[in-house]
């Protein structure tokens, strides 16, 4: 309990903050805001459809959205650390596929019962969750390493892959409730909604593979750059499928495919209000019964939640109030409640929206600042001040927007003051506009923007009918795009790449931005760990294709926590186990974990005028990983998370 | 005549050599052969097809491939420069579809003898080109400039693609002489042959691109990415046409649409040998009015041919043997009637094959130096010889294999000396294995190679049934592939690029190997210099797209010489059109170019065992372009091609 009461106490003193800090910003929010929207609402729509397939409709994407608005605003506007982006994500979609398989399989609960039964579900995975915020549970989240964490990330990403290749293949074949004689059915139409699919299956894939880059790209002005970058890829889900509405008339109507759901108005839909009522028609065995995916859930919940939430708090974020996972973890459990009680798919923290959500804070942050600090410096230069002037005035107006008190202010200024100090010569020779790179990093921590990304989801109910007109083929190309653009990042990825690599071309690692192992570790050590891990990954997606016990897929995961611990310290030297996969209970004392630090060093904005930073935000790109966690770490592993889970002394000073 | 007589005297010298230089390479020399055999006959077969349904079927695939075979075989028995590689090329293409549109239009003429008509188009040809070897009229090359040979390359690129294009939309409609009634030709089939067609074309066009860069990747051995490099192209092609084959048995047979060509031995094709007996049957009016297309021809193969052996003869690849300009436009007349005179399109030196085929030469010698010469090295080392026996030993073993006199293989040599000898200390400091970087680039020139190639071609006549099964929209794929590979070293292409850019990004071209132009020259006059060449590529290509006069589209470039002679001085200033578009009557006496020299220097080979000298390889590609040029000479455009059109002392020492 008394992990919940010091997150209460730590969040209710910023809450009016939270608040106010957002509108402080200016109408800038609404960035991040659009950004965050469609970052969240593309792969719910996508889930709704794989939802749908596997469910035969019972569940499709106006339950997914619905969950994900519902929750999402309890969240931003209860929930402890505001950051924290929630929504369905594909270990629920997944969870609830076997769920219903089982309940299908079984005459007792059949299809009518299927929501009735996973609502108990939802029922036990609230309890176990509440339980395991009153007793403090999050203490033991440092055990849940990195090593886990990849392996589970890459399990998503490949049943990703396996469903767009699914999906992709079954445009060449009839659904399952498809009317035999109507023209769609013919082999030649089919052939054609395949081809089509192929088309837009990569086609989607590609393009929005290569807007990503687009920062970096020659062509056209930043402002055009930066959009295509941030934007791209829901830009070309409606370009596609734009694009699959100029099919020829003589193509019959079904062809190519498109989203399957029930408008939110329909009776389908509706009838969810229901499901409360269902509930005790449930025979009491399989009331009991639902212990056990509610065990999975929860645990998944549990760490999933935690994990986006750190991500989106990083040391590198320079967040200043205090974290909130106990209390977090309890709201989990009573929207999982609510969700399950209304027939919904429940909702948790997401990667990689949650980082992404807090680096578009830091970047708009960031614009800010920097116009008033060098509106600032252009003034009192104007008036010929002395340089420690200009430098105090900069300062004023930096605690002033940014809110902290003088003396840290002045240490994050340290760089900032040796430059304008510095210069020898006239004042001139000190050029306001560049000063990007002595800006420390700040984040505007607010609860609006997410409220509002959440609102916008719920709104986006309303366009449902435009929603149906997504081909199905272009959700595929989504699924793939999404399981690639996880990957780089993923230091198991990048281990198992290096086994690939022949030998000679090995020196081609270092010339990039490489991860510490890759000089500190042999290579005999670490193909060792990567050929282990794959083995064990392999195991647990062999674990996904059993047909009903598959739901305990988690369950090689909670053991890989334990084998981490006692098992691999046996096998491997402790210094290369650190280097690998480091946890704070190995760390030696006073020997920091040496990685290589890469300071957020920004380049020289040449480009003219206001509006979107696009150098920083070019930097940050660079730094961050699909997952949206840094590259590379400055700190040591304890010192990032001694922060985080007890929060440091924000109230005491 | 005096240039054509001294261009056989040198030639006549060396060729006993010719032949026997090949042998003494052993059987490595069927790795340039396949390559340059693929490389040739690849576009041959996409021609073929263009020219087929340009011709409505007079000419295709079968006669391009038996014209490139004839030639080609002539001209590696008595042509003068072997290393030139000839073949049927996209303007004969383009020429021989005006001749026949015009031939259609006329009833005198009509489809059926406009092959005679051709015929006559060629005799006049061949007068014109001997014409023009006799009165030494090679001498005019030089003024025939970067302005004018990158235009017209680009002029080729987009005909390339506008022929991608065409033929991938096309695939949605029926051919012209197809039945109505067959179920090829409703709708339903028709868009699946669309559809398909769209999937190969872009698939052979991205899996092409890719396979380019092979070389650099991070996977596999060094061996494999060689191969995909050299022969991804054609393996590419082979891939999609195999995949096509997988379509499902309900589809009907024609689709996709593959490839239409009668087989060598059908009727169709043996009806050739009659096409000079009906050349009498041509009203003499159309006789003499054949006149002016032929004039148009020859004065585009008097260029393509001797540029295209400029190219295989640059300054950078140490050309040890005479040129033969003159003789071989005689050479080119005589195969021009032979052509003509049996209904064949004629054939003329290609880009980028024959560059292509000098380096593959080159680095097939590098190989068998390196060889022989590290075998030399070590086994000296071995008796403990002192260094400069060494490295006397290693000399000698050089002049043997290379054929060369001492005196310059010792300047060649120069570096290897000082690393041979300036090492102190023990013996073994110097590596034998690393003497790829001091090794002078030699090329093995004979003529075995283009015979063989061109042999191959031949036998390929046997092959046409399985040709055959190439979908059409696999070699629409090529053409847009080939368009796109010649872009990158085409330097009006990259002058285009450069008003794309945004200012603030022009920087990063400075990072990147660039032409010297862009430091010396103001922006502002490039950007004229561009639009002015801009424009006028637009009304070159707009004289293609005029029904019949388009026959007159070389015109345009004709005048861009005198253009470039004697009205751009008068624009722009001599430094910048030196700088942008150097020419040898330009040159101030005593201030050569000044242009950024790039050694040849090549990478450690770290690749184990015989084989590919990949790195070698990866090296030159970086240094040519898609047209095999050397993206940045280090001679003076005057020192270069003075050796060329006036041979040097070879004969006199």
């Amino acid at each position: 309990m008394k992990g919940i009461i010091q997150d209460l106490k730590g969040r209710k003193a910023v809450y009016g903050d939270d608040w106010s800090n957002a509108f402080a910003a200016g109408p800038g929010i609404f960035a991040p805001i659009a950004y965050i929207f469609f970052a969240s609402a593309l792969p719910v729509i996508a889930f709704g459809e794989q939802l749908s397939r596997e469910t035969e409709g019972s569940l499709s994407t106006v339950e997914t959205l619905a969950s994900t608005a519902l929750c999402g605003i309890i969240h931003s506007l209860v929930g402890g650390q505001p950051l924290l982006v929630v929504g369905v994500a594909e270990p629920t979609v997944i969870m609830y596929s076997y769920i219903y398989t089982f309940a299908k399989s079984s005459d007792a609960v059949g299809k009518t019962l299927y929501l009735a039964w996973a609502g108990w579900v939802c029922v036990w995975t609230a309890l176990l969750l509440i339980l395991l915020a009153v007793f403090d549970a999050c203490n033991i989240l440092n055990k849940f390493t990195r090593l886990a964490g990849e392996t589970f990330g890459m399990l998503i990403a490949v049943l990703f892959f396996q469903q767009a290749i699914k999906g992709m293949v079954g445009e060449f074949s009839p659904l399952e409730h498809e009317d035999e004689k109507s023209p769609d059915s013919s082999f030649q139409w089919l052939y054609v909604n395949g081809l089509l699919g192929v088309i837009f299956t990569f086609g989607v894939l590609i393009t929005a593979l290569k807007s990503r880059k687009a920062r970096s790209w020659d062509y056209g002005t930043g402002w055009f750059r930066s959009i295509i970058a941030d934007y791209g890829v829901p830009l070309v889900v409606m370009a596609w499928a734009a694009l699959s509405l100029t099919v020829p008339s003589q193509v019959p109507e079904g062809i190519p495919r498109r989203l399957q759901t029930p408008l939110p108005w329909d009776p389908a839909s509706m009838g969810h209000w229901t499901v409360f009522m269902d509930m005790g028609k449930v025979p009491p065995v399989f009331i009991l019964a639902a212990f056990i995916p509610a065990v999975m859930v929860a645990g998944l919940y549990f760490f999933d939640h935690s994990v986006a939430s750190q991500m989106a708090q990083q040391k590198e974020f320079n967040i200043k109030k205090p974290s909130a996972y106990h209390y977090d973890i309890l709201i989990l459990g009573i929207t999982t409640l609510i969700c399950g009680l209304i027939g919904l798919p429940p909702c948790n923290g997401v990667l990689p929206q949650s980082p992404m959500h807090t680096k578009s804070l830091s970047v708009l942050n960031g614009q800010l600042i920097r116009k008033k600090m060098v509106k600032t410096a252009k003034e009192s230069m104007m008036q010929h001040d002395s340089k420690s002037k200009v430098y105090g005035k900069m300062e004023e107006a930096f605690v002033r927007m940014d809110g902290t008190a003088t003396p840290s202010a002045a240490k994050d200024l340290k760089n900032l003051k040796e430059a304008v100090m510095s210069k020898d010569g006239s004042e001139s020779s000190f050029d306001p506009e560049k000063i990007d790179a002595y800006l420390p990093t700040r984040v505007i921590e607010q609860r609006f923007s997410n409220f509002m990304q959440s609102l916008l989801v719920g709104l986006s109910l309303m366009a449902i009918p435009v929603i149906k007109k997504i081909p199905t083929s272009v959700l595929w190309g989504y699924f793939a795009y999404m399981a690639i653009d996880s990957l780089p990042g993923n230091q198991f990825w990048e281990r198992i790449v290096l086994l690939l690599i022949s030998p000679s071309r090995r020196h081609k690692i270092l010339e990039r931005p490489h991860a510490s192992f890759v000089e500190t570790v042999p290579f005999k050590e670490t193909s060792k760990f990567t050929i282990f891990q794959l083995v064990y990954f392999l195991i647990c997606f062999g674990v996904t294709w059993i047909p009903v016990a598959g739901i305990l897929f988690p369950l090689p995961f909670f053991f890989l926590i334990s084998i981490r611990e006692k098992i691999l310290p046996k096998f491997f030297q402790p210094l290369h186990l650190k280097e690998l996969d480091g946890v704070e209970y190995e760390e030696i004392e006073g020997d920091p974990l040496r990685t290589r630090s890469m300071s957020l060093r920004r380049i020289d904005s040449r480009e003219g005028g206001p509006g979107f930073d696009s150098q920083e935000a070019e930097v940050f790109d660079e730094l961050t990983t699909g997952r949206g966690e840094l590259r590379l770490r400055s700190t040591s592993v304890s010192q990032e998370k001694s922060n985080q889970v007890y929060p440091g002394n924000f109230l005491d000073d």
